[in-house]
């Protein structure tokens, strides 16, 4: 049990990991962990929007860990077109070192459930990609394009990068 | 599409709802939001604690949405003893209202959900309501009492308000 408290107490951190968006009518930038709430809640209420059908539940429990390895590499833009590679092995490194704190189902559970979303290759990783991607679309176009404006991100920018995977994952959302 | 356009950014609302603990090492206050990300995590990192076999799918949703009522009401201490009927009214008409935003079958299963962990007679019920009770704890004894010397709650009082329905959820955790 001190195992879990640990490891709960390590993920507080993700409270502290700004984004780029700002919750509707705040000041404040949202954090990945509020984020990660919210996108969990939207695949659950867009399930049957899925390109193919899903696991909901397995898609909500990947939203949930998604972010986690921003604890130590902090929130990237979506739309930053350099470095990847060596932010995702940092990612990697990080959510190791925080999922092994726990025991066995979990450790290997979360681990498999935060490598899934990276690789997207299952209809639950489309899915949950596209919901990861669509919710900043979605608070920018109700807040006055406030994080593509702060950013100098085009329109052109944005379709170009998000049409993909939300098509990919829920195609009557990209509708 | 668009209903649940609007429920999910009716639900951004609750980022802006604020408790009485802070994140370890912030200034600020957390959110209803990000706090409901952690007890999902925390019910998922500790399911073979629960008091009883639970679906902890079931659990995580339930946590996820528990809090929604609070977009109207704002959060109450759970140490207040007055007015928690008028309150449990004006939550449960909070979200039957964003609730009905949505489609079924979401909108009969959230609503299951959220009266589910708020009427605390199921095993998974149980085991959430001690998670969502434990977490503040666990914090305030990470964080030196903050939310506990600032609301001047003293040591028996929280031990008489939260060993119960912890106990009743998860005995290992209370241990």
């Amino acid at each position: 049990m001190q195992q879990i408290v640990d490891f709960i107490l390590e993920l507080d951190r993700l409270k502290g990991i700004t984004r780029k968006t700002k919750p509707i009518g705040l000041e404040r930038y949202e954090n990945s962990a509020e984020h990660s709430w919210q996108i969990a809640l939207l695949a659950a209420s867009m399930v049957q929007y899925a390109a193919a059908p899903v696991d909901v539940d397995r898609v909500v429990k990947m939203l949930l860990l998604h972010d986690i390895g921003e604890i130590e590499t902090g929130d990237t833009i979506f739309y930053a077109e350099e470095g990847w590679p060596e932010r995702k092995a940092a990612e990697r490194a990080c959510v190791t070192r925080i999922f092994t704190l726990l025991g066995e189902p979990q450790r290997s559970m979360f681990l498999e459930l935060w490598q899934e979303f990276e690789s997207n290759t299952t209809p639950e990783a489309h899915f949950a990609n596209a919901a990861d991607r669509a919710m900043p679309v979605l608070l920018n176009l109700a807040n006055n394009g406030q994080s593509w404006r702060e950013n100098g991100i085009t329109y052109e920018r944005v379709v170009r990068s998000v049409s993909g995977p939300i098509q990919n994952g829920c195609p009557a959302l990209w509708e």
